[in-house]
């Protein structure tokens, strides 16, 4: 049976499967050794995540049928939702930090306690780029930002020192983005959510943070003889130490 | 629990989750729901895949620990090894086209025992580009294209034929992908292999296929409330008809 690496977030995880993006990148990256799950929920916060997370991934959610079986990784990637600012048109979705750091941290006990040998990767929400915000049109009434990049900013250095308490790597996904030439325009395509390249900035550091954790193409078995391993003329033979 | 569509095949189906590919397209298209079960293994024949179809399909496969629960449909999508020309390069993929059908007809046999409720969908080998095959490293030593596009014509009416018998949906893409214009150079990037058009043709002609065999957005089940259904004043009241 394949392992599994699933991607439990917010709409940057629902859709990582894109053009171009994340999560689709890290199946085919994967494409004969893991199967890559996604768990999305646009919108979402930490605190409905909680809410939800025994149906998402308990013993009738990811595996399904009281399984669940081969999940090697999680990634954990809220905060981008918690973080609107909480008197704007997104207050709805707000969540203070404290609170944050309090259900990131009962999401992490969920998982382990569900897969005590998994790998658990959280990632900091983005940075945001305020004029970007403002061309959405839900923002225009106000003329006021739902997000800031200091909110953002203060929520992944809450999400980086809730990984540190439970152990965890960390993906600094807002210090990370921000290092690039641009970023408000070459990474975030509405001041939020990823163009191209912010995908692939991403799915780089989610393969080198999974490698890191001994989850990698040369940890994992390959699923079934490869075309070039079959002997030309006995292909059949390939299966035989494998089936 | 989501249900899956499993996507079984050869190197079309294995790569079909890289940038613009018609797996990672299925898998966003129906994001919150259903799962998109990556099984492609580059190379394969239906002889191969047959030898290999308990393993990935049976009890320890698919789904995993004797479950394999919630399979709603499957793609079936072979031959475009199986019609490798008999006595060049590629060879050692080749299968006889009535023994093809054979395959073809177990692998659906295998399927249908598994899950009686499923829908198979056959896809027939997609048509060659000789130029295209000629670029081909392996192909310039003799001078002549592993693959031909009379070849894969007919192994695509058998296909057709197979699903006729079985009383299966199937997707003509032999002939579907030549209705377009250029055709050679616009769908295929090497001969075989799709482009990001030639994905998209395939893309939308599963949703297409899966549409009339009611697997939809419209009858599938969204998993978890959409945020668009959160009432502002008190969000968490969205799951309490769902959780």
């Amino acid at each position: 049976m394949r392992p599994k690496i699933v991607l439990f977030g917010d709409s940057i995880t629902e859709e990582s499967f894109r053009e171009g993006g994340w999560g689709a990148a890290l199946a085919n990256h994967f494409t004969r050794t893991a199967d890559v799950v996604l768990r999305g929920y646009s919108g979402y916060n930490t605190r409905w995540a909680l809410r939800a997370i025994e149906r998402v991934l308990g013993a009738e959610g990811v595996g399904g049928g009281g399984g669940g079986e081969g999940v090697v990784a999680v990634t954990v990637f809220f905060g981008a939702n918690d973080a609107a600012v909480h008197d704007r048109v997104s207050a709805f979705q707000h969540v203070p930090v404290d609170e944050y750091k309090l259900n990131l941290r009962s999401i992490v006990s969920f998982v382990k306690k569900r897969w005590p040998e998994v790998v658990i990767i959280l990632i900091t929400p983005p940075p945001i780029d305020v004029e970007g915000r403002l061309r959405e049109p839900y923002n225009k009434t106000s003329g006021l930002p739902d997000r800031t990049n200091e909110a953002a900013g203060a929520y992944a250095k809450a999400c980086i020192s809730v990984a540190g308490e439970c152990g965890l790597p960390v993906i600094d996904l807002w210090s990370r983005i921000q290092q690039l030439d641009d970023w408000e325009k070459s990474c975030l395509r509405d001041g939020l959510h990823f163009t191209c390249i912010g995908n692939d900035v991403l799915f780089k550091e989610v393969v080198d943070t999974l490698g890191k954790e001994s989850v990698s193409l040369e940890t994992l078995p390959v699923d079934l003889p490869l075309s070039s391993e079959m002997y030309p003329n006995d292909p059949l033979k390939a299966f035989e130490s494998q089936i």
